[in-house]
């Protein structure tokens, strides 16, 4: 299975190998098969074909003087570099780079937390450190600050950010590209920079504000190849002293409009933390009527759906909300979403959830939550890393089996509002069903609303044996669909936010406005910074020039 | 005064504006004396001197197209191009340009506003649309919306966005290059390009998520010059129904450490709007042993101010805390702030503010305070924008007479806490006080937190006849004596996060990390997509390949 990178023959691959053993030291140079199963996509929708994005060899730096030294080899000898931090998101293709034959960069030796502040509230962390590393760190110093964690938490702040990772807590540091305070990056070049006000040599405030003086370029690092970053910020959340949560039902499918503009108005005054829309009529889908009337085939019938419910003596809607602060504050939050859902919805019940103090304890944390019919991860509207995502979800119960076998991580991003829902069901339903693969979707399925201003909109599927047929080519038809998913959306108005490597130029591909003026955009000024466009190539559909022929254009 | 481009002819000049003429109509290309005095910076450090930054022209297109017509004949003619909004930001250079000669790009007439939308909280609008016409849109259609306003509200949302400025309300809406949600903008070649979710054709959520897919340019456009903004989306504020104040004052210097610390965390969490520090000791700079001690060069004896203090009656600082929400959501953030400064700081005291059902009368609005002596700005905080500044601060009981005949905005960030704080106060005040210029700074100068994260120091000043002597001499010596300001403050690790033209190199000149690495970056990207440099060059402290020379390097 060895694999070279595009355009580069054995000899030069195995001198480039030499010379990055001078830099990083032979141990951190990887080229067995064996050594680089780790650095496969273990979900990958065409395993062993001969386009699966598999990497020539890894490397492993441990200083950014290393990281300087390979991307200095890699420019003189034309080998493709992927730095990754985890490589652990699987959903989105793991540490699988999106040119074939590239060279792993992998960060996981630079692991050091330089700072956290906790006055300030950030901290400067290098790529290694993973969600738990700087969990733990911020435990036994005994500071009261939270990380805003995705779930699982075995993967890092930094590659979150870059990848536009969200999280579960209070508005604003649920969007890590946005609580990226700063970045240190060793450009195509090789030279080291830093932005924000990180540029300003012995700087006090890099991490207090973004922005420095002059263009910003730090949104060309994430879901982006204009550098390999080293260092990074990041905002972290003050600990509340307080956590309360509660729970909203709405009776009827349209009262669904109503309530997500109550939501979006308490989650835009900042008075609530990450909203937690569900349906109790989900259990309601091991009914034969039901589930034929919520996964008809183009348009459902909301009389129908609202007698069925009615029937049953159930609500159509759920929102659980949850509020941060001070005992006072979080009960003033909730008394008032209370009274704008019973002032607004005919009919809407609100529960009183549980009201504790923080840091809840291990037990509060884990409890399951008979009241609440959703699966709950309570951990991450902590700030506590955790893997118990993988004993939950993993269960054959909580999802169809096929799904363990693998899946891919796409969601549309909607507007914020529950016609667009509607109309997602729909279309992404009826979609899927046409194509014959395992959604999930239906007329009950909800948004999640992760980013603060944004719906996204689940189409993840399974890659694995469930639907197609587990093999190669079944999952290969498996992508294929997909990708004509992609196009379903995109006539819709709808684009995805994040995608795997294997799906990135199909993604980008609809972000297409004026001729691509976007991606050629991004494309001229990667060809002028990174001339033998050595550094990710094609990661965010960006490809370099001499690699652009490779583009798997849609 | 007739000023040409830098290496134009008069001949080539009055062809370009014949073509200037074919593209946007014969009455929008401006060219005598007369009609450019309005595109002049009124409070130039350098009036009528050789390197004040006077345009050569103005022109006025009405239409993206037009904005294209122009780039092209700017292009095929090596014409350099300053566009502006509405040009009022007198602080910070008003209309004029970074380099003397170029075309001013004047964007008034595209004032429309594009779309508002109440449920989802965004607008989307044209350069010329300003503060004024937003405000007075939502409230003909009756619409629950803010619109974070600066302070005077003539400004554009664009402009003010481009420049990084910031305003009054709750954290993040305050942040106004973070509440972008999607540009528009003509690049140097004349194409169109749109980014987020914009690059998606026919998109629905332009204005719901700002990343879209793939790496994001959109920092490049803020204190840049990649493009010409030509639309914009931002996210607004929900009117909240009721709005609170009350100020919490502390008795010694040295409580200002644990006031920081506690308005931080009150900050971060979301439950308090901007704070607004102050001291009751400004009272006392009429006293001259209080103003001797207030001022004393080389350190403030803490004992000694302490004691003065204590002899007046009179505590230390204050905060005037603000909340948005219900009635109960107020009272229980007010409520919780009061607990917590009792708890940490011995002989605080909390006096109740107003607490006012929103939206605000005019009355409530322009009420004065008796019971705060700092000068309120209570519109702004209420999303309202206004002109009253000018009558308030334009009298000389508020500000010393030289700083009505032109002063500078100049600010640096520093740390967000009492430290870092009392240092500025130091070397800004010594600095200044070296250098003969009033500044005001003292013992007693507060930061502003007008960005969440950060504190903005001001070493603004006059460049009037006050200090100095009035002259163009004396006003290019005050200058210059800023400049040497800067250096004081990088040696400090404290940079500038915006200036007016003639300071930006000065500025920039600063953030030189690896021997100016982020420069260099953002340069080569400049040439490679505005090949000709014709885009605003030396904006931001970027100057493009043939006209580098021109840098005022510091």
């Amino acid at each position: 299975m060895a694999v070279l990178p595009p355009g580069i023959d054995a000899d030069v691959f195995a001198r480039a190998c030499d010379r990055f053993a001078e830099a990083v030291g032979r141990d951190w140079v990887l080229t067995s098969d064996e050594d680089l199963v780790p650095y496969r996509d273990y979900w990958s929708p065409v395993p062993l074909a001969e386009e699966e994005l598999l990497p020539s060899a890894a490397v492993g730096p441990a200083t950014v003087e290393e990281v300087q030294a390979v991307v200095r080899v890699a420019n003189e000898l034309r080998i493709p570099l992927y730095p990754i931090s985890t490589g652990k998101n699987f959903a989105y293709g793991g540490p699988a780079p999106n040119l074939r034959g590239s060279v792993i960069v992998d960060l996981k030796r630079m692991n050091r937390i330089l700072e956290v502040d906790a006055d300030r509230h950030f901290a400067l962390v290098e790529p290694g450190v993973s969600y738990f590393d700087l969990y733990r760190h911020i435990q036994e110093r005994g500071l009261r600050l939270w990380v805003d964690t995705p779930d699982p938490g075995w993967g890092s702040p930094v590659g979150n950010t870059l990848d536009r990772g969200i999280g579960y807590t209070q508005g604003f540091y649920r969007d890590h590209t946005g609580a990226q305070y700063g970045f240190e990056v060793v450009l195509a070049n090789g030279e080291v920079m830093r932005t924000g006000m990180g540029a300003l040599p012995g700087s006090r405030t890099w991490q207090d504000y973004k922005y420095g003086f002059g263009p910003d370029p730090s949104g060309l690092f994430a879901q982006g190849n204009f550098g390999i970053v080293t260092k990074m910020g990041l905002r972290l959340m003050p600990q509340p002293e307080h956590w309360r949560n509660g729970l909203v039902t709405v009776p009827r499918r349209r009262d669904f409009a109503p309530l997500v503009r109550t939501v979006n108005y308490l989650t835009d005054l900042g008075l609530i933390g990450e909203p937690w829309y569900g349906s109790p009529l989900r259990a309601l889908m091991t009914d034969d009527a039901f589930r034929r009337a919520a996964t008809r085939r183009g348009g459902f019938d909301e009389a129908e759906l609202d007698r069925l419910a009615a029937d049953n003596g159930l609500h159509s809607w759920q929102v659980e909300l949850q509020c941060y602060g001070s005992e006072g504050t979080t009960r003033a939050a909730w008394e008032y979403a209370k009274e704008l859902v019973r002032g607004s919805i005919p009919g809407a019940r609100v529960t009183d959830g549980e009201s504790l103090p923080v840091p809840l304890t291990e037990e509060q944390i884990l409890a399951t939550t008979a009241r609440y019919p959703t699966n709950m991860r309570r951990n991450v509207t902590q700030g506590v890393p955790s893997l118990e995502i993988w004993s939950r979800l993993g269960r054959t119960e909580a999802m169809p089996e096929s799904w363990s076998q693998g899946h891919v991580g796409l969601f549309a991003v909607i507007p914020r509002t529950a016609e667009s829902v509607f109309e997602a069901q729909q279309v992404f339903g009826d979609t899927l069903r046409e194509l014959g693969l395992e959604s999930g979707i239906s007329a009950i399925s909800t948004p999640l609303n992760w980013h603060q201003f944004s719906f996204f909109f689940s189409a993840g599927f399974s890659s694995g044996g469930g639907n197609a047929d587990g093999t190669v080519e079944g999952k290969r038809r498996t992508a294929e669909g997909l990708e004509a998913l992609l196009e379903k959306a995109a006539e819709r108005g709808w684009g995805e936010y994040r995608a795997a490597p294997y799906f990135q130029d199909a993604v980008a591909a609809r972000y297409s406005f004026n001729e691509h003026a976007l991606r050629r955009f991004n494309e001229t000024r990667k060809d002028a910074v990174d001339t033998n466009g050595i550094l990710a190539p094609g990661r965010g559909g960006i490809w370099p020039a001499r690699l652009r022929p490779s583009r798997r254009d849609a």
